[in-house]
C-alpha cells in the first residue's frame, strides 16, 4: 500500500471561526506532503450521531489508506480518550465518544485501536480546550509521515458504542428516528430497506406522527407537493418532497421519531 | 495541451452536508492526480440562473483545460440527459438543463457536445437521486484520467437554452432584473453596459420600482449611503450602497425588476 | 529556504459568492504550483479588528514560508494602499488597514514593506471594486512564483495602526472588549493572561456589566451552565458556559465591554 497523504476532515467547527484553518495549517506544517480534503465542517455542535452519519456516507467514496480526522467533541476538557483506529483499509482519528462505532462496525470492525497516549506527538504546550489542534491533527500529520502505527499509544479497548444510532427493530414494528435533515429538506431516517421486509406499502411509515403513503425511487415518483420515501443515496431510507421541503411539511427534524408498522392483511 | 488536472466545482449543496465533500474524495478516489477547486456551493437550490451567473463570472479566471463541474439540478429523479461540452478550452460536466447556455455562449460556443450514456463510466449501483455523484464525478474524473473525450457518450443535440437570462433588450427601454444579491447586499444585475447606449444618466435606472440617480465607477464615488450603480467586477451592472446594503435600501433580492428607459432631452 | 507554495485565504467574501472561488482559480491560473489553503471566509464584512485576530489565530501554526492574503477592505473604491509585508519568516498582503498591524508586531515586526504600487504585476483591466482579485491575488501569485519582493512597489512608511485592538491596561484596572464569539457561544476577549498579573480571583472580570464569578483552565472545570473564564486556544482570555452558550447567556457580543478591576484585600 502506497503511504496515506490524504487526510479527510469531519468538524463541527462550522466556517466562522479560524479552527478549520488552523488544522489544515497545522497538517501542512508538520506533513507538507498531506492532501487535505475537507469533507464536512457543519456537523451540528457536538453531536455524535450527526457525526457518526456523515463518516458512514462519506468513507465509502474516499480512496483507501485516507486518514479521517474526526473532531465532533462534546466532553473537550472532560475526560475521555481520544482514539486512532485502522479498520477496512481506512485509519481514524478522533475521540472516542462513539462517533466512530457505526462506521467502523460497516467497515466490519476495528483491526487496530491505540489511545493517543504519546505525548511526543502532541502539541507541546497543549490547550485544555482545542484536542483537535494539538492531539489529533498532530498524530494525524505524524501518521502521514510514515510513523508506525503502534507508535500512537498504548492498546486501546473496545470502542465507546453510540447508542440510539441504530433503530429498535420488531417483527412487525420499528421504531427509528431521523438521523439527518439536509439542505433540500430532504429527511434521512436510521431505518434501513432490509429493517422492513417485503419493502412497501405492506408497511405502514410515520415520521412525527403523520403517514407517508407514496413508496418510490426517487422524488420524480411523487407529484409535485407530495411526500415521498425511497431508499437514499447512502443506503438509509428518506422522506422527501417533490419540489419542496419534507422537514417543513412534516414539521419534522433531526430526532423527529419515525415508526415503521407493518399492515395486517 | 498539458493533461488536465484541475476539477472545479460550482454546486447547490451548501454546506451542511456531505454531499461536496463526497464529491472531492470520489474524485481523489478516481482520480488521484486530480486537484479539485471549490469555486461555490452555495448556489440557491435548483437556481439555474444563479449558476450560470456564477460559472460566467468564474470561469475566465481560471486556467485553460480545467474541468467545470455544476451541479444544480431541479430535475434530478427526473427525466433530462446530463452532458459534457468543451468549449473555449474548457470542459464542462453538467445536467443539460440551460445552467451551461450562458458561459458557453461566451466562449464563442461549444467545440463538441455529448450526452453521459456511457454506462461503463458510471458508478455501479448508481443512485436514482445523487447523479453528482454517480454520473457527473465520475465522468470528471475519467477526463482528468485521459480518456478520449468521445468516450462519454453520444453527440449531444444543441444545448437546452436558459430563457430569462438575458434582459430584454429595445432602443428606449430594457427590461431586466437582479440577478444576484451578495454578501454585501450589492445587486448584480443581467444588464451590460453595452445595453444601454451612452450609458449613465442619459437613463433613467429603476431597481423594484425606485430610481437609482447615481452613476459612479465604484462605490466610492457615492456618499455613504446613496445608492449608486456602476460596471461591476464581473461586467454587469451592479447597484450598490456605499457602507450599507442596496437590497435592504431597495428592498430588492434575485429576481426583482430592473428597467432602464433612456430619457427624452 | 525552499520557496513558497501556500497561499492562506483570509476573507470576508463568506460562501454564498464566487469571491473566494475566483481567488483560488486566478493564484490557479497564475502560479500553477500553488497550494492555496482556506483559512477563513467568515470574517464579518469589513471588521478589521475581526480579521486582525484570525491573523493572529492562524499564522503560529501555517508553515514559515507561507504566502497570506488577507481581504478586509472597508475602504474598497476609497483611497487607501494596497501592501505586501514580511514578517517572521512570513509574507502577508493586504489592504493597509491595519488589518496586519497585530500579527505583525507579535512576529516581531516588518523585515520589509512594499506598497503594491507595480501596476505590471496587477490584473489588466483592473476592477474598481475587486482589489482581491485584481491586484492582491496577481501579487500573492506572482510572489508564489519567485519574484524579487522588491518588484511588487515602492517601500511602505509605517504600517496603517488597528486602534481599540488592545485592552487599555492600568495597574489596577483593565478595559477592554470582545473580540470574537466563536461558533459554540465563547467569547474571545482581547485581555491576556499577562495583562493581570496574579491572574484569578484576585481580579473581578465583568462582560456586559455581569462578574464572571469561576476562574478555571478549560470548560470542564464549571459545572453544566456555569460561566468561566480561562486561558484561550490563542492566548487571550475566553468566557464560556460548559454545555451552552455564553455569548446567549450574558447578552454579549463581538463589541461587548470587558472589564477586569482588582478586588482590594
Amino acid at each position: 500500500m502506497a503511504r496515506a497523504r490524504l487526510v479527510a476532515l469531519y468538524t463541527d467547527f462550522g466556517h466562522r471561526d479560524v479552527y478549520a484553518g488552523v488544522l489544515r495549517g497545522l497538517l501542512k506544517t508538520l506533513a507538507p506532503e498531506a492532501e487535505v480534503l475537507d469533507v464536512c465542517h457543519e456537523i451540528p455542535a457536538g453531536d455524535r450521531h450527526a457525526g457518526a452519519f456523515m463518516l458512514l456516507s462519506a468513507v465509502p467514496y474516499l480512496p483507501r489508506g485516507t486518514i479521517h480526522l474526526c473532531v465532533v467533541d462534546p466532553g473537550v476538557g472532560t475526560a475521555r480518550m481520544l482514539v486512532a483506529v485502522r479498520s477496512g483499509g481506512h485509519t481514524f482519528v478522533a475521540p472516542d465518544n462513539g462517533v466512530l462505532a457505526p462506521v467502523v462496525e460497516a467497515l466490519g470492525g476495528a483491526t487496530e485501536a491505540r489511545y493517543l497516549t504519546n505525548e511526543k506527538l502532541q502539541h507541546a504546550s497543549r490547550s485544555a480546550t482545542f484536542h483537535g489542534r494539538d492531539v489529533l491533527a498532530p498524530v494525524a500529520a505524524h501518521l502521514v509521515r510514515g510513523i508506525d502505527f503502534a507508535l500512537v499509544g498504548e492498546t486501546a479497548g473496545p470502542l465507546v458504542d453510540l447508542p440510539g444510532f441504530a433503530p429498535a427493530v420488531g417483527e412487525s414494528i420499528v421504531n427509528g428516528r431521523v438521523l439527518h435533515e439536509d439542505r433540500f429538506g430532504n429527511l434521512v431516517t436510521n431505518v434501513l430497506p432490509d429493517d422492513l421486509p417485503g419493502l412497501g406499502p405492506a408497511w405502514r411509515l410515520e415520521v412525527g406522527g403523520r403517514a407517508i403513503e407514496h413508496w418510490g425511487r426517487t422524488y420524480g415518483d411523487a407529484e409535485p407537493g407530495a411526500l415521498i420515501v425511497y431508499a437514499g443515496s447512502v443506503g438509509f431510507l428518506e422522506v422527501a418532497v417533490r419540489d419542496g421541503s419534507a422537514a417543513q411539511t412534516l414539521g419534522a427534524r433531526t430526532g423527529t421519531a419515525v415508526t415503521a408498522t407493518r399492515r395486517t392483511k
